[in-house]
Parts: structure tokens; C-alpha cells; sequence
């Protein structure tokens, strides 16, 4: 079937600080490996956010935010076999790479070595400038769509698409599992769904928050235990016991304090891309041979695994649904952690 | 045989800038489980200098550093199995540690969690505080002496019980082998012998040095390239490509730009204790899903591998061999960079 070039419905921002406004735009037409997906629902993430007011540099405007896409087939290009009209799929992070380098042909796209295609706000293989999930439909390679399994609610699934896939890939890389201790730091979009995730792998999972305003949820998701980092006794108490922390905070952290929590051989990932640098003491690092790291998403092949994963577990996000009309206040929501756990769009309302 | 109180020759420092002098000091009555050696070389590392001069703080005077010990058994205690008069032995880091804790059982003496009994410069488990190798005798537990193979000369043997095995642990630890890219950032004291012992591993190894001064060693000790890090273009060169980077550098480094040559899964090892707290930047570890570790020496069964790994492979530290009045001057040449490689004192002069 040939498709043209597609108008959608979208919202997107038009300056840094601009409210968000219903535009059209367009959707290259179908090629051969495209899909042509109708969106029913986009996650807002917090890079959203930082891109959209232009906190990171780089945005160029008008931009459409948006990568934690859920939908439904409507088209496929000429080439096409993964995917037929009506499959439920999503769409994260990324919509391209080289796919020939070691990274793109061990499923890790996200580490592409001639960078990969971000969702919105990239340069696309065309030269255009891509446009995300906050719309009504989209285009992407047959590569970069996933496979939304049937048991798994399409609003659920969508923050799944980034905050499911940037929690599942450090947990399953460094091993999260029966016998382990994980510590979650931070309970909102990035953390709930890594206590659910962690503790589905079967390891033991703590949540390290501020307060413990929000320890009734945890444990229902899954924690074993659930601390203040307000209080000076949870550092005492659980030093050197964990063999994974995931910190999800985006504010810089006492992190030589959080490092001091890990056991022997233990590793700190650091998800939350703080605006200064990371200060660490040598020292801290030396004792119990302990690691700082980081992790980007998860590739196509990982993604897919974590949906399977999810939706054998009955794991989906803890969500509020929005109508698109409601962008700018969620915005304002999200940066004051005031959202339980993540506000999903309704692309119905665009 | 009953040992008691030994009176033996040390060299030692009374204040942080005071010079080293001759002295008489006791070591204690030969244990059931305790070994007494005939002390035949020490090596001077830049801890000693450190702790000599109390740059870190703690340190009680006199202190007598040391604790790159190679000797001959001259007599053992009642209930010792593992030596007899006459072996060529060596001790490292530490001389106790409790023996119950995880680490401990594991091998991992160094990091004890009730903290393992440094050399010199702690408390004991008598109370006193602990005297170096800086000395013509020593008494330790048989479970903190090693052997030193017969093919491998006392004098080149008595650094490698710091720098062999802070530089083999971290190289076992993260795979250094045939198909791994390597790294050693420094070629001083612990860098020389981290390239010698990573080629004889079978990684393909990369010096990174301020200039190419040492280029010609390098490539003799088993390097397969030796880089200025002066020249800027080797970090575009070198950018992505490296699994494992070991840091032998003790000053703060621009940390972010020597991760950056790190390829997927690479992991930055930090062996030089900075000072200042080390910056790195969260992007940097996210790509690539980076690694930065610290790693403090290694636990007796691994000294002992090490030593036993160096022998078949003909390693052994490159040295100058000082008398016992020369400390002074050989302090003042390593904190200068000016040693090819290790000074080893031939306790033989004291």
C-alpha cells in the first residue's frame, strides 16, 4: 500500500518558554521498512522537559517532545515483516542508527557510535528534524517499533518505552536478582517502576526517599524495606550493604554518602544526568573495590524483552492520564515531583 | 623454638618533616601462629611518603613505613604449617585482619569490614602500633606471609607486593586477557609493572603518559602503543576504544576526557588516590554505559597468585637499589617522578 506523506495533530513548544500549542505537522511518507503507527498514548518524561525549556541546549523549535509512544499499526511499507495492521507497538528513545557498527549490531543502539536518532529533536536520516510522541501519528522503521504484548494496557505500557527500559537495562546488566540487594533512590516516574521491575527479578529492594510519604506505595510495588535519607540513622544502618544502587535523582546528590551504602564489588548507576559534575573521593571508590556508572535506555532487542517481562510480571507504570490541553500544568507537576507516577497523554484529545 | 622480643635495626622518621634516622625498635615474642623474618629488601612506595609525612593524616610517630617486604623465614612459631627457616617469603599491606568477615573468608582481607591492620601505622592486635619493613626483621601471622617463588630475585620481587598486586588485582578483576583493549594511565612505580603484567595476560596494551619520555621502556615492558597524553589528538584518536583504563596517577586528572576513551561496558580504574574529590560528568558515564571504579590492592590468595603468575611469565619490578641512608634522597626523587622505577632498600646497610 503507498502512503503519502501524513498531516498530524500535534503539540509542541514554539520557544523556551512558551506554552505548549496544538500544531500540524508532517510524517514522511511510507518507505519500504516504515510503519505508520495511529498513537494512542505518549508518556511525559522528564527529559521532556529539560528539551522542551531547552535546559540541556540544542533545542531547536518548534519541537514535539515525546518518547514514550504506544499505539497501533495503521500502514506498513512495501518491506515490512515484523509488523501488519492493527499490532499493538511502541516506540522509545530512538527511531534510527547506523545499524552497522559493534554497538548497533549487538542490539545496544542506544550507544550507536555514529549516534543514534533520538525520537525528537535529532537530525533524521532526511536532514529534517524529528518530531516526537506528543501527536497523533507517527513513522519509524520497522527497527525501532516494539511489539506492545496483548496482556499489556496501552496507557501503562507507554512510560515503559523510556522509564521502564532505562530501569530494566542496569538492573538486568548488573545482575538484579535473587540474593541481591538493590537500593532504589528517588520514588517517582524512573523509581516506582524500578521497585516493581527489581523486585519481579527477585531481588531484595529498598527505596531510598527523602521521606517516607510515599512508603505505602512502595511496598505495594514491591519494596522490602524503605528509608528516609532525611534521617542521619540510614546511612549507619545500612552501610556497606547493597551490591546495586540505582539513583534516579537528577539533582546532585552527597554521592560519596550513597557510595558509602555498597557492599563489596558493588555499583552505583547514576540515571538522573545531573547539570554539574559528579564528585566522588578516590577513597570511596578504593573500599570494597566499589563502581560509579551509568546507563543510557536499552536497546530494540532489550526493550522488547523488558515488555515480555512486564507483561508476564502484570508490571505496567502507575499512571495519570491527561488530555493534551493539560501539557503545561502536568509540566509544572512533574519539576515539583508532584504526579503519581507519571502523566500519560490521551492522543484521543488532540 | 621460643622466640622472644626481637631488637631490631629500622629506619624511621620522629615528625613529618624530620629526616629519617637510624633505630632500634621491638618486635614482638613469636606467636604460635607468627613467622619471623630475616628482612632482605623493601621497596619505598608513595604511600610511605604519604603516611611518612602525614599528607593524610594519623600518622603517630615514629613511624617506620614499609610494606613491600621481601625476606627469609629465620624462625616460626609452634603451630605454623605453611613455612619453614629458610623460605624466601614476602609481605605486603596488611599484617591482620579479623578472619570471620565475608571478605575475609572470601580472600578479601583488604577490605575487612572491621578493617584490616595496615603494616605500619596502625593498631595491632596487641594494642602497639604497627612498624614497616623499613627494618631487618619482622614478625607476622603465618595467614599474611606469601611465598616468593624461587625463579624470582628477592630484591625485583619486594615491590610487587604493593605494586604488582594493586595493579594485577584491578587487570584479574576486570578480564584484562587476549581481545581486551587496555589502558595504563602513569609510568611510574605502579605503572610500569601494571603494563608488564597486562601483556603477559595477553591484552593489547596502550601507555598514557605525559610525554614520550619513557616510550622506549614502555614498548620493552610489553606495550603495544605509548601515547602523550600532551598531544591532543590522542584523545580523538583513542576516543571509544579502550575496555579498561587503570589510573596510576595520584594528582586530579581531567577524569571525564580520559573516559571518554572508553569504549561500551569500559571501566576507568582509579588507583592513585587524588586529594581533591574526583569530577565526572553523568553524561560521560551514561555513554557507553561507563564505569569508574576504585580498587585497593589484593587479598593474600591473590598476592600469592600474583607472585606465582610473575614468576612463570620472568616479571619482576624495575628497580634502583638504595642503602638504608639514601630514603631521604629516594623520597625526595619519587615525589619528583625521577625513578626508573621502584627504589628498593637493601636492608643490608641498616
Amino acid at each position: 500500500m503507498h502512503v503519502g506523506m501524513v498531516s498530524a495533530a500535534a503539540y509542541g513548544m514554539n520557544a523556551p518558554d512558551a506554552p505548549f500549542e496544538k500544531m500540524t505537522i508532517d510524517r514522511r511518507e511510507l518507505g519500504p521498512l516504515d510503519v505508520l503507527i495511529d498513537i494512542k498514548f505518549a508518556g511525559i518524561c522528564h527529559s521532556d522537559i529539560h528539551t522542551a525549556r531547552n535546559e540541556w541546549g540544542g533545542t531547536r523549535y518548534p519541537v514535539v517532545p515525546g518518547h514514550e509512544i504506544a499505539g497501533i499499526v495503521s500502514a506498513v511499507g512495501s518491506d515490512v515483516t515484523k509488523y501488519s495492521v492493527g499490532d499493538r507497538v511502541g516506540v522509545g528513545c530512538f527511531v534510527d542508527s547506523c545499524g552497522n557498527c559493534g554497538p548497533c549490531r549487538d542490539g545496544e543502539e542506544q550507544y550507536c557510535t555514529a549516534g543514534a536518532t533520538a525520537t525528537y529533536n535529532s537530525r533524521g536520516a532526511d536532514g529534517t528534524r524529528t518530531l516526537g510522541g506528543y501527536s497523533t501519528q507517527i513513522v519509524v522503521t520497522e527497527r525501532f517499533v516494539v511489539k506492545i504484548p496483548d496482556d499489556l494496557a496501552l496507557d501503562v505500557a507507554a512510560p515503559l518505552l523510556c522509564a521502564g527500559i532505562t530501569l530494566y537495562s542496569p538492573l538486568a546488566h548488573w545482575g538484579a536478582g535473587p540474593g541481591k540487594k538493590v537500593a532504589v533512590i528517588g520514588m517517582g516516574g524512573l523509581g516506582h517502576v524500578g521497585v516493581k521491575i527489581a523486585h519481579a527479578m527477585g531481588a531484595h529492594v529498598t527505596v531510598l526517599s527523602q521521606t517516607l510519604s510515599k512508603k505505602d506505595d512502595g511496598l505495594r510495588f514491591g519494596a522490602d524495606d524503605y528509608r528516609a535519607t532525611s534521617d542521619p540513622d540510614t546511612f549507619t544502618e545500612l552501610a556497606n550493604s547493597f551490591d546495586l544502587i540505582i539513583n534516579t535523582v537528577s539533582v546532585n546528590l552527597n554521592i560519596d554518602l550513597y557510595m558509602s551504602l555498597l557492599a563489596i564489588n558493588g555499583t552505583l548507576v547514576e540515571l538522573g544526568l545531573p547539570e554539574k559534575p559528579i564528585q566522588v573521593s578516590a577513597f570511596t571508590l578504593a573500599h570494597n573495590r566499589r563502581s560509579l556508572s551509568g546507563s543510557m535506555v536499552g536497546g530494540v532487542p532489550q526493550t522488547q524483552e523488558m515488555l515480555d517481562f512486564c507483561a508476564r510480571h502484570g508490571i505496567g507504570a502507575e499512571i495519570e492520564v491527561i488530555s493534551a490541553d493539560q501539557i503545561d500544568a502536568a509540566y509544572e507537576r512533574v519539576v515539583a515531583s508532584d504526579v503519581r507516577y507519571r502523566f500519560v497523554i490521551d492522543a484521543a484529545t488532540m
